[in-house]
């Protein structure tokens, strides 16, 4: 295993840690390096330049970011940072996170960010390990491991359906 | 009348001046000092870094700034620039504007935009006039007679159905 | 500082005090002079003429207007008040603050009403005093101070991150 | 037939007058006596409290009022008329009518408006002459008519269709 | 005081009695005389025929209905009984009540449904008084006075707030 | 092939023909025997109780109904024909059909409608002879066939795509 | 009764078992057999077409589908198998199901899914029973009988608030 | 330039050309190889498998893969092939494009999707092309080139509005 920091997770506000540490649970079982960080485009609009400047340079290949309500994070994440840039609306709120799926995925034509669903934190750490395994053989093994761990899952559930009846399955 | 430039229109596309120009003729017509920009925070950060940072010291005291889709221009105006910001979601696209307007509207704590009506240059003018008339008394005058006029058009519609009956009111 | 009210908070029922208590916060917090009302432009139309007719004989420089479901309190007081009006739609009721959102932002051309999102106390608290600022230094001095405080929970927080790893981050 | 005017039908602009005037079509029909108004509670509101606090006195029964986009007039004139007001949501606009049927519709608790469909013009007219028929028999009689000339219309349609086919019926 | 039973009122399934209550609480306060039914348009169509067909041969002046889901109850009632329905759209559900207000509201040209907000029912009540007020003085005088207590309340809660400021009013 | 007709088209109104015929066009080229009625549960609701209770011992085996704005012409048939309904939701209006999408999809428990896409006549009769198909091996075969027809014309597709380059595709 | 295998419930995580189980329930009160698996479209491709194309070689009649999210499981089954596809969208999530909705009811030309209401699971399973009592008199008697039993709670419920009182209702 | 193929671009109708071919458009201008495929999940499910599992054994690194209404075919992409998948919601339909957007953007947790903005061919080719430059330091040569024409054009824009004033901008 690599420990070079390949990804960069990024997030607007410390209440967004318990979708964005999905991101880096899975990136962790894949053995990618990641480092994570809590930065605010809003409210410290300096420093986020500076990151997003230099995240190149300090090896990053792809930023994964997450945030809120009107999220402008991962659209100037990508504005800036020329490799793939992956969005995680957040949902809750008055509008249930349509507000921030809107605001990171309708990116207008040039900048794109790479979209998740609404809370997709494991997805967006998934994505990011696709990414890099189209380069690196080894990762895309383990992701095809991976994938076969979640049919195993279902093959188990599918099973214990079949011996315990549908009417006692839940108790 | 005073000709000093104290509103920034500022817009993303040039396909958005069909809206921002109401704004500007709003201005026009109540003697505001304005100047007009098209600055995209998505193609040329840096420009517009340079922009929102300088605006204050430049004497700019409201900034009107419009955009459509996952709109990040008035957020991101209001990030760095101190003073109100005016946000005008462009309508159309597949999600008729409600895109722009939840990106421009749900700003969090902190950091206000002054949204209005999607595509409402108009009132975008009238708004930025509003603030600059709480310290003007002039410019208080012209947008009580502004109203007055408002008021005239309704009473004139209202004679002409009147005297023509509803079914020759259109015609 | 000054104790002169400049700021007049008017909200439609009591049940909207938790919101727009923000704003007041944010207001007392800047030293801006403020005070607050109940009043319901459908319950008592002739009160709510007779506060929103005199409230700029009485110095008030901005109102700041809550309100849910169909909230016409906002743009009534915009239609009568000839100075900034900011309206706080009031999230929850079936809609979760839709309603109140498009009563409040779609107001025609003429009479406009700087919306904040949904539920956006604190938000509306720091417009209307940006709003004072545009002619007054020592605000606009504190509103970037205000603004300093706000970066400063981010790195805090991003240094917290930094010393605990993320997996202990909320523990 | 009374000309006794009992039905006041008001509107914010002369722009709703092809679905206002549906209404009219619709009570002149069934001889209800009505007036047309075009009084914005947005762009007078003087003259809009005038108008709704005469209404009663004046003999009005009932109140069609229909508007667009933040549409107050319907909520408003309830505010002030103690008797019936039917709200007509105007379609159009970025949000289609759903901000104008929000506006209308949402009503608090204490200030019912009876709301039609999006662009319901005729429904509008009806439901007036449903109210004024509960104490006029001549007139719930003419609604019982009118009601059989609608499901004769079917019927026609019904029978042409079986005497063309499907695939010449709308040749 | 007068006992007669005027309005119906009607709904699809005993889950919207709390919400029914409303309206039956408002009637009963002005003295309007009301029944309450239980009928299913979906579940017992031939009871709900026969209830719609002689409601109005019964003395009902008014309908009342409230249903959710897709709503069918309140546009059957008007399909069938000649005088004014008002439809209660009920909140919850997957959809939060959007269901039930399009099935409810949205009724084609012909067949009005007077329509209420989602969970409206105590302004379903008062609309439905408000009808009977049009040809009964004594009624509409108990609606203006009722009107006048929304206002005491409104007052109350205004000087409650005056006296204690507004960080003490809700403790 | 059977004349025998087993599925009974119904609309509500003859502006809903262009969708339903697509329907009706289906079933004639799988030689499936059908009738087509026009028929409104809101406009003459003792034609259609009269249609819906007959339905059955007139032989007929799946009703497809289609409806808009309000649709309660496809919930009402399955709440008194026992076999199945299928349901199709009308496009257009201010809502684009979500309207009738929900008050055709929402049905209570107990009273089920198959509903298909909005617009989506030709699905509606699919499914329909999908239905009549678990008894009728001729009809499934030829349900197989229809499906192999679609395949082709993708295929088809593809290779155009292929021989002449996508950026002569289109002309 | 019958116990011969005829519908096939199919559901792509356990958590979907509360809602599926009560299409179960429908089918074991109507003697209707029926077998339930959890497969994945997603996570296990291969299981997934090798029971959709035997499913129909084993004498399945219908699959009922229930899926959440991007819900592509009844959807890949209507594809693959030849007769009906019931398909049920789970509710909750973010989206509160309207994304299982529509990637459930959106199904292009060609390919139908009958969709039944977010979390109907009663429903899929009457629907289920309807098709198959399309040919089997004795399975259409105990849908007949079904729904008696739904009118006799509905009356039972009426004849309990007529004797109670509203006011008793739900002490 | 390479024209070794590493972007298999796919889409399940020709409808959706005009769209796909933006993305065709961009990979051809930095020189990156594609091909192009008319593949239909639900019309030809059985080509439609043996397309994806075959997808990187010929070489394929990312699939972008474009659909319209209950769009299936970015999704069951990702569930095969084991690399990234971007996904293209097509707009246009009686729901604008939402449809697709959920049925694409939704994905459960395990099998990501790579969204861009409703309509976003173009965006498409450009994230497909940042996902190859994490490894090809040539094409993040040309990305960055790219960004800097996007900024030339805004700058040239901005130069023209100061040069003819925004009145006869768009003459």
């Amino acid at each position: 295993m690599n420990n070079e920091i390949k990804v960069s997770i990024v997030m607007g506000s410390d209440s967004d840690m318990p979708i964005m540490s999905k991101a880096a649970d899975i990136l962790e079982k894949l053995g990618v390096g990641f480092e994570m960080n809590i930065i605010s485009a809003h409210r410290e609009p300096d420093e986020f330049f500076e990151y997003a400047k230099n995240a190149e340079s300090r090896g990053i290949k792809v930023i994964i970011a997450g945030a809120g309500m009107a999220a402008h994070l991962p659209g100037m994440c990508a504005a800036i940072f020329p490799l793939p840039v992956i969005g995680i609306p957040m949902g809750g709120g008055a509008l249930n996170g349509t507000d921030a799926l809107y605001s990171i995925l309708q990116m207008p034509s040039g900048i794109p960010v790479a979209t998740v669903a609404i809370n997709g934190g494991a997805n967006a750490g998934l994505l990011a390990a696709r990414m890099l395994a189209m380069s690196d053989d080894n990762l895309k093994a383990k992701l095809v491991e991976y994938k076969e761990g979640l049919k195993d899952q279902v093959v188990a559930k599918d099973k214990k359906l079949k011996e315990t009846g549908y009417k006692n399955f839940t108790k």
